[in-house]
């Protein structure tokens, strides 16, 4: 018998409840023991639920109940869940989270923490809800030095940006419609301002190069600035608005990792990632790119991904599952000023004083753009040269293209 | 220290070779062990090779040696392969390969025989080259009741495929040019008439359904029968045409599985998959679809995955990995007969007489088309249906659609 015990019954923790009920069978036959739910901690009260046997108040009843093996954390954000996480572990039970704040911020010391208590800390569903990313990471392309991850790694923007592309709505807009769908929070402020895939990129550096990545790290810009205007330009040559959580490896063991809008060629089948979807490329020494598609977020395809964790621990509950990092450190994380990249700019200016400013354009078209504003794409350039070829200029809109 | 060894030193093998070497140091930090690379058997003389002392020529020694782990099997087919499997697992070493004839042919069998010597037997590169699919199938994807797959898992026919669609080259022209480029084989048999993604879809319904699935009990059609007439008309509407692989969950523990032309909607992810890329679509009743995409063959691509499982029984040799499924049977498969698809026809008849024999049809155009010949979409019909509503047509083409 494996019980388990999940911590906050939200969206996902319910999802966790539903699945672990519903597949009971198959996922006992795939444990070759039997799976049970033992506790649910929330502190609202659910009378008529299925579950409601299981509900506690108290986290001391899971923490001190050595019956529990598995807790699942679903409660989200970095105070009360890291305090309820680190009791858990200290208690002897292995965890399994969705929440990507906690992993980003306290990964390190969480899994080190896991490893001096003899149990596991997984957290597949913390980066691209339902799709298999961090276990094939670290188990099927095991055989790779890796060099750069990109994906698209939050749903609500992909989706705002689709609707933008496709309907012609404007950011607000498409914002309203997102919220209405139930596809953004009331408070959209992590999608939309690039925090959230932030802390998704973390982990992905962290588990694909070995050290800790911390959010403040990164350098993060949202959508907030992508206007219709952007996206006409861009659809003009076959590209499309994206935003984009990229990390690289450089020399000397340092990591590159930012979040941008970026112009995303049709060639790239990141381009062809729409709506709520996510999708994460990965290059490796010897597999070349591969990538990973499906719904980054959502009840059942994120709880898919937790009891995955539940499963494979409760499978083999005293294995070493080495998927660990190492300590970050304040000079780790280089500043993508060192990456070349052709450029997207829209200003106010001629093309022929575009050209002079920045030498080889291509110069983009939109229908009703006004005489004084030009749009085009450099050659290739790190952004202080972009900068300095654009002084003095009123620029509106500066993307990074990816071909 | 875990000694491996390599039989037969192609393609693959040789990139096995290179991965164990190149990425050598990365390899033995995630093993916690040193990996060495002991024996490469083939007949063949390699005298300037840098591995020129490992080629022996006899399997005996290998067999012999209770020092080698593990035996990597890059040999091919289903004759010498099935012979050398079956002496290594007799012999307790583990067996690791990318034959997925030998696989899709007598996995049941080897499987079996791997666990009776308590040593695993695993080949995720048999199915997508390098794209990690049959480990997250099986773990990642461990929470949910699996439904269906839907593949693009034959490089050569879609790299033909899409020289047909964005070249104008006929069939035999595409064909000629993937020789030229060393995609195809010089007998490309088992790629264009289906029978590799046949093997391919046996392999991945046998994962997921947990029962073994035989070649010659999933119809196959191949690509020989594409006409650049049958592109030209699907592209009018947003149709790529594709060969799938496909099975699916059928009631009462049956399985429906076939390989055949589709015409694929471009509003699905696997339009978008050209050249000789490889995805596999996968859905499951939590986390709805998911898409592995990436390289479907190669020599290091697949050499990645091959070696990922080489690091996955070097880490732990003693694991029950329970990567088994049940016996086949005569009456476990079902034909596509009983599938509803809508279809697309190609015929010589007019619009009316179309209209007439199938109903609601979505007539196509094409430039150049015969006055007497029509294209069209159909409704949702079974074969034997839309086959009973084409008597006394001339068909040219009789192609199923995805949406």
């Amino acid at each position: 018998m494996v019980n388990v015990a999940i911590l906050g019954f939200g969206t996902v923790g319910s999802g966790v409840a539903e699945v672990l009920t519903k597949n009971g069978g198959l996922i006992d036959q795939r444990v070759d023991d039997l799976v049970r739910l033992k506790y649910i901690l929330d502190v609202r009260e659910f009378p008529g639920s299925p579950f409601k046997d299981c509900f506690v108040k108290d986290f001391s009843i899971i923490e001190n109940d050595p019956e529990v093996d598995i807790v699942v954390e679903t409660i989200g954000g970095a105070t009360i869940a890291l305090d309820f996480t680190t009791r858990a572990l200290k208690a002897g039970k292995s965890v399994v989270t969705s929440n990507k704040e906690l992993v980003a911020t306290h990964g390190y010391d969480l899994l080190q923490l896991a490893r001096e208590n003899k149990v596991s800390y997984l957290f597949e569903a913390s980066v691209g809800g339902g799709i298999p990313i961090l276990r094939p990471l670290t188990s099927c392309l095991a055989a790779n030095e890796l060099t750069q991850i990109t994906g698209i790694l939050n749903g609500t923007t992909n989706y705002i940006l689709t609707r933008m592309i496709k309907a012609g709505l404007t950011f607000d807009q498409a914002l309203k419609e997102a919220q209405d769908n139930g596809y953004a929070e009331k408070d959209p402020t992590a999608g939309v301002d690039g925090h959230d895939a932030c802390r998704k990129i973390c982990i992905l550096a962290a588990l694909a190069f070995g050290q800790h990545v911390y959010p403040q790290q990164v350098p993060t810009e949202g959508i907030r600035n992508v206007t219709l205007e952007d996206v006409a330009y861009a659809d003009s040559k076959g590209y499309k608005l994206k935003l984009l959580g990229r990390c690289m490896r450089e020399p000397e063991g340092k990591i590159c990792a930012f979040v941008a809008p970026h112009l995303v060629s049709d060639h790239n089948p990141l381009a062809g990632v729409e709506d709520v979807f996510n999708a994460i490329a990965v290059t490796g020494n010897a597999i070349g790119d591969v990538m990973f598609y499906g719904r980054g977020a959502g009840k059942l395809p994120t709880a898919s991904a937790v009891v995955a964790d539940v499963i494979d621990i409760a499978k083999d509950r005293k294995k070493d599952r080495h998927n660990a990092w190492g300590p970050g450190a304040p000079d780790l994380v280089v500043s993508p000023d060192i990456l070349s990249s052709r450029w997207y700019v829209r200003a106010s200016a001629t093309v022929d004083q575009a050209r002079l400013a920045c030498g080889e354009i291509l110069p983009l078209a939109r229908a009703g753009a006004p005489a004084d504003e030009t749009a085009f794409l450099t050659d290739l350039m790190t952004q202080p040269q972009i900068r300095d070829c654009l002084k003095g200029m009123a620029v509106s809109s500066l993307f990074r293209v990816l071909d």
